[in-house]
C-alpha cells in the first residue's frame, strides 16, 4: 500500500526548457534553448558595491525576516520605476514576489480550481502552463496574430463557454514580445481586450516581463494602464531587464485581489528575500535602471537582426519566423511536413538546441513549430547554429520528401498566422500604429 | 457580476504572527511575538566578503538562473553540513527551497487534495496549520506531552480514520523544540512514531528549523536520520541558525517523492536564488556554521533562563509554562479561567506583545495559552516584559474573579499536559533518556 499523493502532483510535470537549461552549462553546445539574459551585461562591479552597502548600512533588517508584500524601500522603488515608464503606480496594489514564476504560482492559487477555464494564448508561455495546468484549468487556446491574441477567436471561445454555463477565471496574455511568439499585441487589440473582459467581468493576467526591453527604444502602455489597474493583475519580473539570480519581481493589482494575493504569499514562504531586495531597490534609487535596460538593447538587438539574417540565408524555402522588436525570443514554422520534434535529436547530435514548439500549445499543437532564444548566445554563435539548423531542416525535408514518396505525412499546423500562404513571414513587425 | 475566486483563495488567511511581525520594527514595544533571531548574531563583515568573492569568482552563474533543485555547490555543502550534525544525507534526495515555509507550501501541493485528513500536534506551528488548511487539508490533532505526540492519542485518532475508510496523507510533527511549544519529543517516541507510520504507510513530514540550536551542544537524531530517510520527507532551513532575509531552507526526500517536489518547485518558482546559495554555500565550506550556531546557543540560553526566571517570579499562581533547552519559544497556558485573548489588549497596551495560542490549534481550543519568544528581545527587555505580563495576568484574574462572582465562566483546556492538576510545570525539561 503505496502513501498517496494529490490531484495536484499527479498533474505536476518537468518542465523541458528546465531539462534543457544543462545545456546552456556545456560549452560545446550553442542553445538556444533557454530564456537567459547575457551574462555579459550583469553590473558585478555595482552589485559588490550595493551588497556592502546594503549590509553596512541595513544588515539588522536586511538578514531579517521582512513584510509579506515585499521592504517598503523596494515598493517606493517599484513604484518609481514603474512611472519612469509611465506605469501606473501605487505602493499599496504591489506585492514582491520570488520572480514571476511565484506570480504566475500565486495567480493559479487565486483564481484557478479544478475544471476551472481559463484563456491561454496558442502559443503561451511554457512555465504559466506548468502552473495553470497543476492547478487543475481547463486551458482553452486562442490564436495569435501579427499584432496579438485574435479577438475574433476570443470572442468564439467565449460564446463557446457561455453555452456551457461557464466563466473563464482569467484571460492570461503577454502582450510585449510574447515568450514563445516574439509577437506584440497593437495597443487597439489592448484596448478591446479590455472592454472585452470588462463586458464580461473577466480578470486578464498580464504577464509582462519583456515590456522595458523594446529595441525601437520606445515602450507601449501596458494593459494594466491603460485599463487604470482595474480589473488586471500585472506580473513582472527584474529577470530579463537586470538578472534572474536574485528571483525577484513582482505583482500588482487592486482589490479585492492584493489582499487573497498577500495571503497566499504568506502561505508559499512568508516573505521575499529582504537582502536582494534593498539590493535592488538601491539600483533602482541610485537611478541606474534606464542604463542598464538600455545597454540590453544595445546586446540584443544585433543578436536578433544577426538571428533573422541568419535565418534569411540558411533556412529552406517554406520555412517562416517572427521579427519582434524586443525581448528575447523568436519564432520558427518548420516546412510543411516537418516536426521540431523529430528534428531536435538532428540539431542536438550537431551541437543546437532550441525548444520544441508543441509544449507552448496547451491543445498539443504546434507539431511544427519551435522557439529560438537569442539574448543567450553570442553573434558568432547564432551565425554558425542557425547555418547549422538551416542544414538539419533541408535534411529533415529530404528525408521527408523520400519518406511522402510512398506514404501521406500530413502536417498538424499551428503557431500565429499558420494559415496563411507559406512565406517568409514578418509576424511581429512594427505594428502600425 | 464579480470575478470568481478560487476554493484555496477562500480559505486564505492572514497569520497574526505577520501582523504582529510590525511590532518588532516599533522601539516602544517589548515583542515575545515573532520567531526572529537576535540581529547582533548576523555575521555582517563575514556575508561582505563573501558576496563579493562569489560575484567575483562566479557572478555569471550566480546572478543567472540555476537548476531546479539547487545549485551543485549548495547541495555538496548541504549534504556535509547534514553529515556535520549526523544526518543520513545524499544530494540526490536534497531539493534547495526559498525558505521552510516553501517546503510546507510543496508538501502542502504534494499530498493534499481538498478534505485529505493529515494530523498535526495540538499546538502546531501556525505557517503550516496556513498552508495545510488552505489547501483544504481535514486536520486532526493530537496532543502533546513532555515528551512529544501523544502516541496513545495518535493511535485513537489513526483508528477513527479507519472506520471512516480514510488514510492521512501525513503526520506532520517539530520533533526538537517544537513551535511553538518549546516541547522535545524524546527518541523512543521517534522510534515508535516510525513504526507506527510505517506499519499503515503513512508519510511523516519533520519539519526540522531548530534541531541544531540545542543549549546542551548536543543534538537528538532526527526522525529523517532514524528511519534511514525511509518514509519521511525533512524540512530544514538557515533562519533560526543562520538568518532569514537570504530566504534559504532544503528538503531532503527519497523517491518517488523528490521527483514530483522538484517538477512542483518549478512550477512555484523555477529554482531558488543562485546568488544567495552560493554564499551560503561557501559560508558552510569555509567551516563557520558550527561556531556560528554555538555562538546562537550562547546568545539565547541566557535569555531562555532570564525567562524562565522573570516568569517564576512574576506570573501569578496558576501558571504553567514550558521549559525548553533549545529553539526559541516557551509555552504558558494562563490560570483557569483567563483567556490569552482578552489579555492580548491590556498587555499591549503596556507595551508587550505576544502570539495567542488559539492559532495554533487546529480544533479551535487553547485560549488559556500563548507563545513566548525570547531569542528576539534583550534580557533587559524579557525581564520587564515578563513582569508587565505577569501584572497583566493577575489583573486579569482579578478582573476574572470579580466576575466569577456572579456568573460562571468556564474555560477551553488545550495545550500540552492541559489535563494535569495546574502548577508551575516542567514540560519539555531535558527528557529522561
Amino acid at each position: 500500500m503505496d502513501p498517496i499523493m494529490s490531484a495536484v502532483a499527479g498533474r505536476a510535470t518537468k518542465s523541458e526548457i528546465r531539462e534543457l537549461l544543462k545545456w546552456t552549462r556545456r560549452s560545446d553546445v550553442i542553445s538556444f534553448a533557454g530564456g537567459l539574459p547575457d551574462a555579459s551585461l550583469f553590473p558585478i562591479d555595482e552589485l559588490v558595491r550595493l551588497s556592502e552597502q546594503v549590509l553596512r548600512t541595513r544588515g539588522y533588517h536586511a538578514l531579517q525576516y521582512g513584510p509579506t508584500p515585499g521592504e517598503p524601500d523596494m515598493i517606493e522603488a517599484l513604484v518609481q520605476h514603474m512611472r519612469d515608464y509611465d506605469e501606473e503606480a501605487d505602493g499599496n496594489r504591489i506585492c514582491v514576489t520570488a520572480s514571476s514564476q511565484q506570480g504566475l504560482d500565486l495567480v493559479s492559487l487565486l483564481f484557478i480550481d479544478e475544471g476551472s477555464p481559463i484563456i491561454v494564448e496558442l502559443p503561451s508561455y511554457i512555465g504559466a502552463i506548468q502552473a495553470f495546468s497543476r492547478s487543475g484549468a481547463d486551458m482553452r487556446g486562442v490564436a495569435l496574430e501579427e499584432d496579438g491574441i485574435d479577438l475574433e477567436g476570443l470572442g468564439r471561445v467565449l460564446n463557446e463557454l457561455d453555452r456551457e454555463g461557464r466563466r473563464p477565471r482569467f484571460i492570461y496574455v503577454i502582450p510585449d514580445f510574447q515568450n514563445p511568439s516574439g509577437v506584440t499585441m497593437s495597443v487597439e487589440k489592448r484596448r478591446e481586450l479590455i472592454a472585452i473582459a470588462r463586458a464580461r467581468s473577466i480578470p486578464i493576467v498580464e504577464d509582462s516581463p519583456y515590456r522595458e526591453v523594446n529595441f525601437t527604444g520606445a515602450t507601449l502602455p501596458s494593459i494594466w494602464t491603460l485599463a487604470g489597474g482595474e480589473g488586471v493583475i500585472l506580473l513582472k519580473t527584474f529577470s530579463k531587464m537586470l538578472f534572474p539570480g536574485m528571483r525577484l519581481g513582482w505583482i500588482a493589482a487592486g482589490q479585492p485581489w492584493m489582499d487573497k494575493l498577500i495571503m497566499l504569499k504568506q502561505s508559499v514562504d512568508l516573505c521575499t528575500a529582504s537582502f536582494t531586495q534593498f539590493i535592488v531597490a538601491d539600483y533602482l534609487r541610485e537611478g541606474r535602471m534606464r542604463d542598464t535596460i538600455a545597454r540590453a538593447i544595445d546586446c540584443y538587438r544585433p543578436k536578433k537582426d544577426a538571428m533573422l539574417a541568419a535565418l534569411g540565408s540558411a533556412m529552406p524555402a517554406g520555412t517562416r519566423w517572427s521579427r519582434p522588436y524586443g525581448g528575447m525570443f523568436l519564432w520558427v514554422e518548420l516546412p510543411a511536413g516537418i516536426g521540431a520534434e523529430s528534428m531536435f535529436e538532428r540539431a542536438a547530435g550537431r551541437g543546437v538546441v532550441y525548444v520544441k514548439g508543441r509544449q507552448f500549445h496547451c491543445d498539443g499543437s504546434g507539431a511544427g513549430t519551435l522557439r529560438l532564444n537569442y539574448s543567450f548566445p553570442s553573434v558568432e554563435q547564432i551565425e554558425r547554429g542557425i547555418e547549422i539548423l538551416g542544414a538539419a531542416t533541408a535534411e529533415e525535408l529530404e528525408a521527408h520528401a523520400k519518406a511522402a514518396a510512398t506514404t501521406a505525412a500530413p502536417r498538424t499546423a499551428g503557431g500565429p498566422g499558420a494559415s496563411r500562404p507559406a512565406a517568409t513571414a514578418s509576424l511581429g513587425e512594427y505594428p502600425a500604429r
